[in-house]
Formats: C-alpha cells, structure tokens, sequence
C-alpha cells in the first residue's frame, strides 16, 4: 500500500469506525443469539455446540453464560427479581456491545421473564436480536439435574428456583423453539446455525458442510 | 472438507472455544489498551485514529468509552467515588469478556482513581492490560474545553469534575505515557500501534505501512 494511503487512514477521527467495516472484516454480520429456558434445558450445551461449529466455520462466537457472567460483570448482583432484571438488562447491553463489534454472541441465561428478554430485543437493531426458546420440560430438566440444583431447590436449599420457586414465563413468539427431546445435541445446533444462515448472518455452508 | 471432520465438530461440547483459536482466526491477540487522563485531555480522538489504523490493518477493534457504556451498561451509575468504581469495574469485566474474544479493546475513560485502575489490571491475564496515560497539563486541557465542561465545573454547575473539585491520579508506571502537547494526534496513534506490535498484539507493519 502506499505511504500516503496509510497515512490517509490514520489522520484524526472524531468518531468510531463503522460496524459494517468490521463485519466485512469478519465476513458475517453481528447478531445475538438469546437462548432461554430452565435451568438443566440444555442451553449452553447447544450453545457451546454451535460456538464449536461456528469456529470451525472459521466464524468469530462467543458464548456469555452464568459462568463468564455471574462470576465477572454480575457478581455483585443476587436472584430477586429486581437483580434478575438487573443482570439481564447488563447482559443485553454487553450482547449489544458485541454485536455491534460483529461478533456472533451466544447468549445463554436462564432469563425468566418475557419483560426482561423483550427489553433485551427492544435495545438491539431489528433483527438483531434472535430469541431461541429451549423448551424442555420441568420434569424432564429435574430428572437430569446435571448440577443437582433441583434437588436442593425442592429441599429449599434454595430461594427463587426459577420452575420450583420462581415462575418461568415462554416465549410467545421466539425465532427458534428446540424441543430437546426429540433431538439430538448435534441436530439442535444445526436448527441454530440453519436460522443464522437464513438470516444472512453467516454464509450459507458449503455442500460439504451440510451434515 | 469431508463430511465426517464436520460431523466431529459439532459433537457435543461441554467447554468453551479456546481464545487461542479465536486469535489464529484473527491473526491477533486480544488486550486492553486503557487509555486514561483528564477529561479533554485527547483520550478518545487518540483511541478513535488508533481504531481507524487497526481496522485499516484489517486487524478486529472496539473502542469503550462514555458515549456507548455512560448511556448502556453504565446508567445507572453517577459520578460519585463508589459509582466512579462500579463503572470502572464493570467496563473491565466487559473488557476482558472482549479480550478473552480476541479483540483489541480501546477503553477510553478518565479512569481518576488509581485503585480502580488496578482493580482492572488484576483482573486481566499479564500482559493483557496496558496502561496508556495521556498527560495533557490541566490548564491546556481546561483552554482546550471541547464540551465546555471546565466551564460549567468551574461556575459548579457540575459536582465531582475530575481536576477541578476531583481528584486525579495520576499512573506510577502507565506502559505508554504520551503528551499530547509535543505530538500530533497521528503521532500519538503511532505511539499505541507500535506498542501493541512489541507486545506481539498485532503483526509488526511491513515498511510500507510505517509512516
């Protein structure tokens, strides 16, 4: 490139480098994928699956989910309903913050009411903002209890247990609802990386990468 | 690529994407470049030309400041001492959930207090926080007064002004100090670039992109 081009391109800049720039750095398009449902739904399972597809893709993802979240930007907050809004209003300001660096953000929380996740919608661009309802049913999720938290939410070990305690109000019009039963892990995150492609987000795959 | 090597990439995953594999996509390491100073003190016109070489680099950054976290994640803070912490905390957890994307974080911010600097070094892995002090003198950037704020700060329309009736502190050890006085604003971006070069953050420029 020539010196003065380079030149050009660093004189000073009142104001930020478009998203689009980024986005056709990173050929795709940022977008926030909110998955939703019970705790032991299977949410960041799916979610970390299609972060691993999306990464083979050659496509920048990142999951946000209780672990990055809850111990980090959240960790002053606890789970009445006035800190549950709290922690999903900061997570929807950290995925809008992502997408418009052009980051595929996979979002996974709980986020058990429909005012705090429309919130979330309402803060992104149209379009932006993909609701994925993981909708697994409360016996099932209490008969996996992969962490044991239902057992000690029956016991009252604890307070506000989204399901057993707490209310869990569903989407009313997701843009995905997986029912995990019927499918496997692999087949769910294709339904996911299926919506992202036809939402022209990422490139449609390949033949070769159909499975 | 065959189909089975798709079919072993989406398997089910129970851990995240390693950042290293997000950094080879992005041929960078992901840091946080904090820019801190006086209000006017050229923070943010330094970080948007440093922004704008990047991405003429074709290297992926994200500026932080006031304009999109004062009126997002942060407003429901104010300018008080323990407001003043929360909000720097909060943008280092967010700019460490951006590092650990592989990005080059530029986070703009007066930052006054040294503790909550820190605060945010330690949050981060060595290495990955750099301290950028820009060291405009008070009475130049009070002459300078770009948002008329020294003026309402010194007719005490506005509490708690950094350098007026607040504090600043000033880094021991910043890993670049820069006076805006001595430097054009290209020069300056220079000086970051080369910084995140040393510190093999993005690939040292070839001689044609060395102004």
């Amino acid at each position: 490139m020539a010196k003065e081009n380079i030149v050009e391109n660093i004189v000073w800049h009142e104001g930020h480098v478009d998203r689009s720039q980024r986005e056709s750095l990173l050929q795709q398009r940022g977008v926030v994928v909110w998955f939703t449902g019970l705790s032991g739904s299977g949410k960041s399972t799916i979610a970390f699956t299609v972060e691993h597809a999306l990464a083979a893709r050659e496509r920048l993802a990142y999951v946000l989910d209780g672990d990055n979240i809850r111990h980090g930007l959240n960790n002053n907050l606890g789970f009445s309903a006035t800190d549950r809004e709290e922690n999903i209003r900061r997570i929807g300001e950290v995925s809008r913050l992502f997408a418009d660096t052009g980051v595929v953000v996979l979002s996974s929380f709980v986020s058990p009411y429909r005012t705090d996740r429309d919130n979330v919608r309402t803060l992104l661009a149209e379009g932006d903002f993909l609701e994925v309802f993981v909708n697994t049913p409360l016996e099932v999720c209490e008969q996996r209890d992969p962490k044991g938290l239902y057992k000690k939410a029956r016991a009252g070990e604890i307070p506000n247990f989204t399901g057993i305690s707490d209310p869990y109000e569903a989407p009313l019009s997701p843009e995905l609802e997986i029912h995990t039963q019927d499918l496997s892990v692999e087949a769910a995150a294709e339904q996911v990386l299926d919506l992202l492609a036809a939402r022209g987000k990422i490139p449609a795959p390949t033949s070769a990468e159909t499975v």
